[in-house]
């Protein structure tokens, strides 16, 4: 947390207000919390599952369900050991450790200055490589051959999975393969809530493309995830695209850029999209033993594709959509005077409930004619249900999880056939004839 | 795979004929085949992945938006240590094991018939209880305080959530937490294809009731789910209850009911749905030092809630929605003749394709209607395209993975804007207007 700190008391304080709110809200709780914690786990509350399903959706109807060049996959976590010796995991995934001679705490090289202990002073020993590859046994003999991995990024199960895919989808190059799934980085300094955890999950593309065409399609795809971000509601000031210096990019990596969201404690990446070029199948190729060539019918030409990868974290990536969609602004109270309210302006598509139906009262008909619209609504979307305290408590409440409409049933209701919908944003309040709503909830939340 | 080989022949060329046709249209590929395959490990392919999604989506549809008594969660497959000791997982989530004292091949006690070793006749050991939990390394240092076990199951991520789901979510008891996730077993004997694997998903609710209505509730339960299954697809013969005896209950049960499918190698649980009792609740009390009682503010009453849980598992309930979707039969040919064809007979929400799009000749104007027809449908059902090869084939590659609706554009499609609809089952043909198309299918999918 060293970099939030140094950032004013107003940017501290709008991450600290973001995570009273999503403990509150039931966004994120820590993991184990009854136990104390454990360090860099994060569980998802009812809304903070909610919005997560609906990034997850929101990336995969965009990546596969409307496109004609991309197909699903969800690989296991665990894997051949041989997968990770291929890849290049086992030798190159590390990060360089200290131990003190004194206290024995073990710390970053790399984030410790001179050669003393930053704990109690001691004497620390030279640097060594640690993997971050969580390891685990197979089997019940707890030996070396029995050693797996917990998969640090998805991708692998891609790669390996490259010539199945393309054999079954009689797809052709260029073609990507989608995933979603967990990964986990035995991080030795995790932080910033659920930004670095050791568990995670991510949503990665691996697109095939002739070598030649690698160069294009990378700027292709930084523009479309960009673009998929600010479609959902980022504000655009708030994200760029970051080029990777020589020096930062990854073993397998010819060319990198991260999409970079502006978070209270400062920019950091939402999404890595890289060139591994053939880098990958190759090594796969080597290791395995098996062709993992593409063969172009028309030009005739057998080639291993280049892959250019876009690759986001499900985590920091709805992280980034609650932060930004947080604001403090004043409406109007029942009194005439003005009260600071707390909103969440996420995109329909993203926020959690799409609407709540609040009778203003608990007495019939309105009870009846509220449950009935409350049943007949959520068959179609995510709805909340809330009769309890006064309206304008319900309407800070819904504001404050971000749901876009809010359907009041009143005393008239019985007499017009009809509710009071109010936008979360405008505070327009629309009268709206029940018959004509559903479909007309339909429109307001595809936009 | 003991069990299978004793069935008839039918019988097993059944299943031989799911697995084969999971592997060539793209619904299960074996894990790290390049390398050999990884054991009891699969990746879902591109259609697999489709399927699996429609299943969970529709349990979260059902328990989750349609219900107003249940919330999300999606809690971390690491947990906090004391997590495990608490549920009793640590001591009792075990298989007796022997090891072979000349050939050092170790094998399930209650598996082994007499005292030599089933493979090379040597002297056994006496039983040794083995843990099932996959354990792993927290932190850069591997020794006894760094160990975190993968999660043997979703469900403690619910109980220890419980007072903050509570809290945030304001329901009172009778409630559940609904939540889908992967969970990991390092069984000895894994086996029957994605029936039982070592890394795995779930689907769980925990659904907290007054001691006293547990049982009624455990009742309410069993019909739900089962129907849930129906309601899918699922033949009401090839589905039943099943009361565990009472050396069965897992060491947290009261009362336990299987939901079981007649697989082609028998009945085999789909889903487990036990009365836990206030056992889970209570053990957390006990060792994290936290009141996890429910306050009953009406009655002013303190109590541990009882728990009911149904937990089903989404790989195999997926596998059997595959093999009961499953047939053969005899469809015309275009010459006059009958073939047999092979077809999965999907309910329409699980799917995996909705339609496809299949123009009859590669020439415009028809290539540009299809594809703009593909490109609408799209945006709100996975459709598939495909132009390649007789029509004939092109229904047999849709029926193979049970695309309920094939979609013809044909040289009169220019003149009466209109295209053929074939379904899938009674493969009666309909002229369907294209203006009025997505509506009209819409309202067919829902059914």
């Amino acid at each position: 947390m060293s970099q939030a700190t140094k950032k004013t008391a107003p940017t501290f304080e709008k991450m600290e207000k973001i995570v009273s709110l999503a403990k509150r809200r039931g966004f994120v709780f820590q993991s184990s919390e009854i136990y104390g914690g454990l360090n860099s786990c994060y569980d998802y509350g009812p809304m903070g599952i909610l919005l997560k399903n609906n990034v997850k959706q929101a990336w995969w109807k965009a990546v596969v369900q409307e496109r004609d060049d991309i197909c699903g996959l969800d690989s296991s976590i665990l894997m051949h050991p041989q997968v990770w010796i291929a890849s290049g995991h086992v030798d190159s995934f590390t990060d360089p450790l200290v131990d003190c001679k004194k206290c024995k705490q073990r710390f970053r090289a790399d984030h410790v200055e001179g050669p003393a202990c930053p704990e109690c002073g001691g004497e620390l020993t030279e640097a060594r490589q640690f993997n971050l590859m969580f390891k685990t046994f197979m089997g019940p003999v707890e030996d070396s051959t029995a050693v797996v991995h917990l998969r640090p990024e998805t991708a692998q199960g891609i790669f390996v999975n490259f010539k199945n895919v393309q054999t079954v989808s009689r797809k052709k190059v260029p073609f990507g393969i989608a995933q979603i799934g967990k990964a986990f980085r035995n991080e030795i300094t995790p932080g910033k809530f659920t930004f670095r955890t050791r568990e995670f999950e991510m949503m990665e593309i691996e697109y095939f493309v002739h070598p030649e065409q690698a160069k294009e399609r990378h700027q292709m795809w930084l523009e479309e995830r960009k673009n998929w971000y600010i479609r959902l509601g980022i504000k655009p000031e708030n994200l760029r695209l970051r080029q990777h210096g020589r020096d930062e990019l990854a073993h397998y990596a010819d060319d990198c850029y991260d999409v970079e969201y502006n978070f209270p404690w400062g920019w950091s990446e939402l999404e890595g999209i890289a060139n591994r070029t053939d880098y990958d199948l190759k090594a796969h190729e080597k290791v395995s033993g098996k062709d993992l060539k593409y063969f172009d019918e028309e030009k005739n030409e057998h080639y291993v594709p280049y892959v250019i990868e876009p690759s986001a974290g499900v985590d920091r990536s709805s992280l980034a959509f609650l932060a930004d969609a947080f604001e403090e602004d004043e409406t109007p109270t029942a009194k005439g005077g003005v009260e600071v309210r707390t909103v969440l302006r996420f995109s329909n598509a993203l926020a959690p409930f799409k609407a709540a139906i609040l009778p203003l009262s608990k007495k019939e008909p309105l009870t009846a004619t509220a449950e009935k619209l409350y049943q007949d609504l959520r068959k179609e979307f995510f709805c909340d249900y809330d009769d309890r305290g006064s309206i304008g408590k319900r309407y800070r409440r819904q504001d404050e999880v971000g749901t876009p409409y809010c359907i009041t049933v009143d005393f008239e209701t019985a007499n017009d056939n009809a509710v009071t919908v109010r936008d979360r944003d405008s505070l327009q309040q629309e009268r709206i004839s029940i018959d004509g709503l559903k479909s007309k909830l339909r429109d307001m939340l595809s936009k």
